[in-house]
């Protein structure tokens, strides 16, 4: 599938570890506000040569969106310009309540394959699902290389282990603060504080100018491990001029700053204390790094072991570990299974859990079905998580279940437990102000999220017709001159059901939703291959529409009514199945509604024997 | 079925109206806190010399509970004494999301139709559907009288026209302070506040002491309509000494008070002089009679008709009117056949959909589906509600679509265009502190919301053990000795869908949930009446699977699998069909689960011919 890559061209680049410094001292000779990306202007102390060659005339940046707009997850913005198209994250979405049985959702990639020689790489912001999700799949149609930063691989790497590939991936891990040249993409990566470590902001420099894509992003000014979001860089860029800014917007209609991790901190230390010799279970997000390593912090402090019960959990510990993303102090980890080795006062149990998803470990311990973790009134439970929308009532039940239990639980906003990961309105605002972009583009939210990051930026004196909302799908060109919509692209939701990927879609995900509002009534009938009268039956078979055996009446009724049918079709000569069947299937319904007031799905079969 | 009933009595007590000073002048004479419930005591000024020729021995209540707990809905409460039993209220809820098909849940009546004879009646505190939605399933077992203050009696007279009653039902209006003797109980109804009007508490004088059940309720100060909650009443009965307490514990979590509904007036001035020259579009609960009043005020404030949407809300509006409930100036309310015909800076249209249900009003506008309106840049949409805990991602996604179409949406939290129906914790010790109680049983609420409530009113300083919390199911014996917990009556849930009640359980659920998420393959087979030879099929019937189009090699598969199965069997001499039947579910499962990674419902059917 890769064969027709440019791969040498994108090897050579990735290996061109330029530093930071440099950049931006040759940068800084852009005159300010005024940039205007001329070629030579653009390509000056930057090794685009490829481009001096063409000389074309000042190319705009076409950008497609295939996710991340008017839905939460799977984001994955398209940058196209000349002849390059770079890729910023690929994502999944988990798949809403109305999919039934879908594991997840990920983007329409036609697009993609239709440009696949065009795609010079694919570079990630940042470990979670929504944004590295999709990944295999995308693999699966176009091998093309794929980059982001030491833990964002490590994770990639993991999650690809369970995939099997055709070609090996190409995966290249890049610090923050290196470049990564892309064609005529001149991509930098800037450091910003999320709920995982190593994410990053994308600056793309391009021949039509600087292009900053946010990535999740939020301000911390005192994080828990590594450094705070590199407003500087983002300022030093907003004094060269940005030509767009394409901002997340999953806080904006949150006023005010998103907390320090440090206030989380804060409360476990206040609710260790007050756990006095009770066992502590503590719910997070398996991919929330800081937070564990918050945990493994207070654990230390207040002499407790740390144990781990669910597989998602164990496996970015295993990652972040292996890469120094987590410091752990010698002999603090104990197995889950060492638990009754301790007494209850020395031990911190980190779970998964913290929606309520049915399977997960806290779920499984409330409902008492956990192998090895039983709670009672010795437990005190802390949910480090905020309902994500949708999931409150699981999450309520949950708690229920725990309290009622005898379980002591602090969850949601009883104590400072949890702080997101994403920026308010007034970090929102700083951003923005720092960068002084041309354009302004809100990503990653919904509708009304999107609306007010564009209300914010236009409260900060941008003009309406500067701000371009988008929908998966769209396309727009950008230019010192305008930001225009093109033609839509090749875009939607596919859905992966175990092992298939598209192939439930809305036809079956509509008979799904009869089946389970409504269950099904099969009437299955033999008959004669020649006069079409009944040699066997009509059975009837139901599931899901009533217990049967307190309804014998209705069966038989059905029986009776269905193989007059049948008898009055072949007396009079009808053999085609069609039609007989729809008398049976519209007779029968009426029936049914008329006893019952339900409309289950009704399934003739007739077999010619 | 209720040709047992003990009717004279309950008419006769039932016509006893007598003035509520009285009854309080009578009370005074029991000496405070220290109220001990002889049975001379008792009857004293009362008319139960019934009791006093049996001279029973100080009797206590029984109270078990059949809905409410650990739950949001399905309100029931029976008290018991003597030989009388006591309902309060008699409510539905709505189905949680894993009850597929189902329309809504009632209590189990057993225990009621087991003690059909001593019910003397059922008293309603208010008209909401989970405190009256069970009542034609709970008069189609037993035939008992209904009371309830004339709005809550309307509404319940406008349900009951759509259910189909052998006996009529015998419903009795009483105002709030009036008083209702049923057997040895004398039930006092006090005003309260709610987002419903004429809301009732109930005091129960019974032979063990007074009891106070609090219904729904919060406090407002300056209510829209009607007076406030009588909390001189509730004080007067906390002096004469009260024996229990149950609370509403609806809003226990939430600290401070529920702010009066003149707020969401102040709201709604500012927002229509917001909309200017656009039509304003409300979006509430039905039933939020005093809402629809604000609304009806503020549109003839600023000179807009108003008309409505949504069945629910019409029948709601139609009772509440003909009822005296709303005052509604003349010639104000147009149809909505009528919009046309005004300018949209003339127009309020209040609508159901405030809770973004598929079905309603608001939602079929959102999706340009509403036959009568359509939505977009000229409309100012008000939605004045929060989400129920579970409704957030679809109140979420009408929102988004409104927005889309370029509507203006004010929504949550945005302006204070809503408040609760009930009260915040100062509230509910402010309720706890004018009763002082010497027994506290939180009702109403999930396990979470009862515990904070006893925490609460522990912090008031009650004796832990002197407060219960109780289930579904769970009976206590509450008397001047103690409260204590007797053994479990029959309680649960019981679904009712379409015109069934009951015929929905947990094995047609379970199957509606397997059919929703993976689908069906059936395998249909005639087979030879003598050796079991294949006649005619396998054929193979898939729905909620896979594009069978898109399956071919699969489906193939199957069949040869499932014919190889069959055609073994017959040449093993294996004649079992219940046998057959699961080596072929469990081989053809085990080849899907293989190439497809899902688990469909597989129905092998075999005909004999």
């Amino acid at each position: 599938m890769s064969e027709k890559k440019k791969k040498p061209q994108i090897k050579k680049t990735g290996k061109t570890k330029k530093p930071v410094g440099a950049v931006k001292s040759a940068k800084k000779s852009v005159p300010k506000r005024t940039y205007k990306p001329t070629v030579t202007a653009n390509t000056k102390g930057r090794k685009t040569n490829r481009r001096e060659k063409k000389a074309p005339p000042k190319p705009p940046v076409k950008v497609a969106f295939l996710g991340g707009l008017n839905e939460i997850g799977k984001n994955l913005t398209v940058f196209e310009c000349e002849n390059d198209i770079v890729i910023v994250d690929c994502g999944m979405a988990f798949p809403d309540g109305d999919m039934l049985g879908v594991d997840m959702v990920i983007p329409d990639y036609t697009y993609l394959e239709q440009n696949r020689d065009k795609i010079r790489g694919v570079v990630i912001t940042h470990g979670h699902e929504d944004h590295i999700g999709g990944i295999p799949y995308l693999l699966a149609k176009v091998n093309v290389p794929i980059y982001g930063t030491p833990l964002t691989i490590g994770l990639i790497e993991n999650k690809l282990r369970e995939h099997s590939l055709s070609a090996p991936p190409e995966l290249i891990k890049k610090n923050a603060g290196e470049h990564i040249k892309l064609g005529c993409f001149d991509i930098e990566l800037i450091h910003v504080n999320h709920s995982i470590p190593d994410a990053v902001a994308v600056a793309m420099h391009t021949p039509a100018g600087i292009i900053i894509h946010t990535g999740d992003f939020k301000i911390d000014y005192t994080p828990i491990e590594g450094a705070m979001t590199d407003l500087n860089r983002f300022a030093a860029l907003g004094d060269e001029g940005v030509l767009a800014l394409f901002s997340e917007s999953t806080n904006a209609e949150r006023p005010g700053y998103t907390p320090t991790e440090q206030k989380v901190t804060d409360s476990f230390d206040q609710l260790f204390s007050k756990a006095r010799r009770k066992r502590i279970i503590i719910a997070t997000f398996a991919s929330n790094i800081s937070r564990i390593q918050q945990i493994i912090n207070c654990a230390q402090k207040f002499g407790r072991k740390v144990a781990f019960s669910g597989r998602s959990m164990i496996n970015y510990m295993k990652v972040a570990q292996e890469l120094g993303y987590v410091k752990v102090p010698d002999n603090i980890i104990i197995d889950i299974d060492q638990l009754k080795e301790y007494p209850p006062e020395k031990i911190v149990l980190a779970t998964t859990g913290s929606q309520g998803e049915p399977m997960s470990a806290l779920s499984r311990m409330a409902y008492s079905d956990h192998r090895k973790v039983e709670v009672g009134a010795g437990d005190f439970i802390i949910i480090s998580a905020k309902p994500i929308p949708g999931n409150e009532r699981t999450v309520g039940n949950v708690v229920d279940e725990l309290l009622k239990r005898g379980c002591e639980v602090v969850y949601e906003s009883m104590y400072e437990v949890h702080v997101s990961g994403h920026a308010c309105q007034e970090e929102l605002k700083l951003i923005y102000s720092l960068v002084k972009p041309k354009y302004f583009v809100p990503i990653h939210g919904e509708q009304k999220m999107l609306q007010k990051h564009r209300a914010l930026a236009m409260s900060m004196g941008m003009d309406g017709k500067n701000i371009y909302i988008g929908d998966i799908g769209k396309a727009v060109e950008i230019s010192e001159d305008g930001i225009k919509e093109l033609d839509p692209v090749t875009a939607g939701k596919v859905f992966v059901d175990g092992l298939g990927v598209g192939d439930v879609g809305s036809i079956v995900l509509r008979d799904r939703k009869h089946l389970g509002q409504d269950g099904l009534i099969i009437i299955v009938a033999s008959l004669d291959v020649y006069d079409g009268h009944v040699i066997s039956g009509p059975d009837i078979v139901s599931r899901g529409f009533v217990y049967v055996r307190e309804s014998g009446d209705l069966m038989d009724d059905i029986r009776t009514l269905a193989l007059d049918i049948l008898e009055d079709c072949s007396h009079r000569n009808i053999h085609e199945w069609g039609v007989i069947k729809n008398r049976v299937k519209d007779d029968v319904a009426k029936l049914i509604v008329k006893s019952t007031g339900r409309s289950p799905m009704i399934l003739p079969i007739l077999m010619e024997v």
